[in-house]
């Protein structure tokens, strides 16, 4: 077996390049990068790349676990994350537990088998359980809060967005408005639920219990609860929904559409989070945005700051703002 | 500080029980698990997690690597991928390369540095070098191939798929047909194009090389390729676009309708890969259907399946087929 000196001879290039170009070919010139690969096929030469990389890799890694990759906000998420580790020359281990404890649960572990400096993490609601045994883990919870009074969060307000989202149902006139929320043990859920509220109450309007659904976050939640809330009785039935999130907002589209209501003449709909489709739907869909690529981002800088010792007396808990979009699927109530 | 023994007294379970209970929760009922974790924090125990996850955890993962995380595509592929792991007790470590070889050839180096099983994946221009100097770890090429003979393939029918949508076409009566590609050292859209070059011959007509544009399989390169086809002159400009993949799809219809083109009578349109804004967009968009999440659960058995030495005597390239989906924008050209 060749060494890396024969390499480094026959690409005409110095030791200590050759085994950069080995390495950390991104510092080394393209063209010295190409010499040295030639060479050391030319020569088969077997740096041994697990004990190498186990030997020269400082674990500057960070681990990262969403709830749902499939869901367009997550991988937002996980790009705004995964794009700042790398500017700080760290790597981002993604995991997705897929709304569940236990593949939450065994992310964490498999994480911790490979020495992360530390972990974001959207979090379910085995999350603070799951990490009560790691207080020596620096953590960052992201877009969901555990409750937990000593752990850093970033969130968006997201009892303002949905109080604007129903404030501005309440302002075209709907006075039965629906609300499709996600699971209590959710923050964001309960957040988005009580600011609904808030905008009704302000409005000299009770919730209706009976315009309240709860999903678990996904398609075929948002339209099975959207299905139940329009086949109540005409005098019950809600002109207007309120959906928690981006995932139950197009099972609710897809309801309104089964059911040919016309949106917004026949009902109104806002959903919580922006994507792609709900801009290029028909009709565009009236939305409470959120800056996910940025929740991401501040995510990972927080845990880089916890990382570099800067640990403040209290545990940062910034929270963004949103923005409702106005588009065209919300309009007045029908006339009854 | 406590011993494992002694959280064990206290939750009046065995030893061995309260160690599965932190190691493996979810091998132990959720009221036994809440007790030893109750112990547990009474007791302050400290089962230095780090060190015994090390000992513990077999590195029963394996690495995962796709091109856009984005891409909706991509994260189907991704949770094909990792459902499939899971079922054979096996974690995904998932990264995104962001169509770049160097990003690629990182997360190739961090995850040797963390002894994977295996790996899956969706190559960038770079992958093949990046893989040269690995002959030991067993590789499969998800969605696109690197060229390399001896590599396992999961791919779908490209060129299929592109014959189809471009026969669809023509059959409307459109003589002008333009092609948004993808870059010319990714396979996917070079198959693409020979798809659509092959059912433009078999119609008796030559491919209009002023009628195909290349982009790099993001949004905006779409959305500029399109605007360069649609400036063309009246007698040259397309009728009819085929884009070659989903980004660039929606680039080309925002770019359509910046110009006020109405799909389909000005101008038709037809993409490859089906996705919800295709599905719920007005128009509905006509596309090529891919297999997404099962190209993701074959690239993981097969990967699987060269852990477990079943490795053929030639290696496998699975190609599964597309399906063209007709919806509303597609339609006969518009009378010169």
């Amino acid at each position: 077996m060749s060494s890396i000196q024969e390499v480094a001879a026959l690409a005409q290039v110095s030791t200590a390049t050759a085994s950069r170009a080995l390495s950390r070919p991104e510092m080394v010139a393209l063209s010295t990068r190409q010499r040295v690969m030639q060479a050391a096929q030319e020569l088969a030469y077997q740096p041994n790349a697990l004990a190498r990389s186990l030997r020269q890799r400082e674990t500057r890694t960070i681990g990262l676990i969403v709830s749902d990759i499939l869901n367009p906000f997550h991988a937002l998420l996980a790009k705004g994350v995964q794009d700042t580790a790398e500017q700080h020359n760290y790597v981002t281990f993604l995991f997705n537990s897929d709304e569940q404890p236990e593949k939450e649960a065994r992310a964490i572990r498999t994480l911790l088998g490979h020495l992360p400096k530390g972990l974001i993490v959207v979090p379910t609601s085995g999350t603070r359980q799951h990490l009560a045994s790691l207080p020596e883990l620096p953590v960052v919870e992201l877009d969901r809060v555990t409750g937990n009074p000593e752990a850093t969060t970033i969130t968006v307000d997201n009892i303002g967005g949905a109080h604007a989202a129903t404030t501005h149902l309440l302002g075209l006139g709907h006075q039965r408005i629906g609300m499709i929320v996600g699971r209590q043990d959710i923050s964001t859920a309960v957040e988005r639920q009580r600011g609904y509220q808030q905008a009704l109450s302000e409005a000299g309007l009770d919730a209706d219990p009976a315009l309240i659904r709860s999903g678990n976050h996904r398609e075929a939640a948002g339209y099975q609860a959207a299905h139940e809330l329009l086949a109540l009785p005409p005098h019950q039935r809600p002109t207007a929904l309120f959906v928690g999130n981006n995932e139950m907002t197009i099972g609710a589209v897809l309801a309104a559409r089964e059911l040919g209501l016309e949106i917004p003449r026949d009902l109104s709909l806002v959903g919580f989070d922006d994507s792609r489709w709900a801009q290029t739907m028909s009709p565009p869909l009236t939305v409470i945005a959120q800056p996910a690529y940025a929740l991401g981002q501040h995510a990972c800088e927080h845990l880089l700051g916890l990382l570099g010792g800067k640990r403040a007396s209290t545990p940062a808990q910034m929270q963004l703002p949103t923005e409702l979009i106005i588009r065209h699927s919300t309009g007045p109530p029908p006339l009854s």
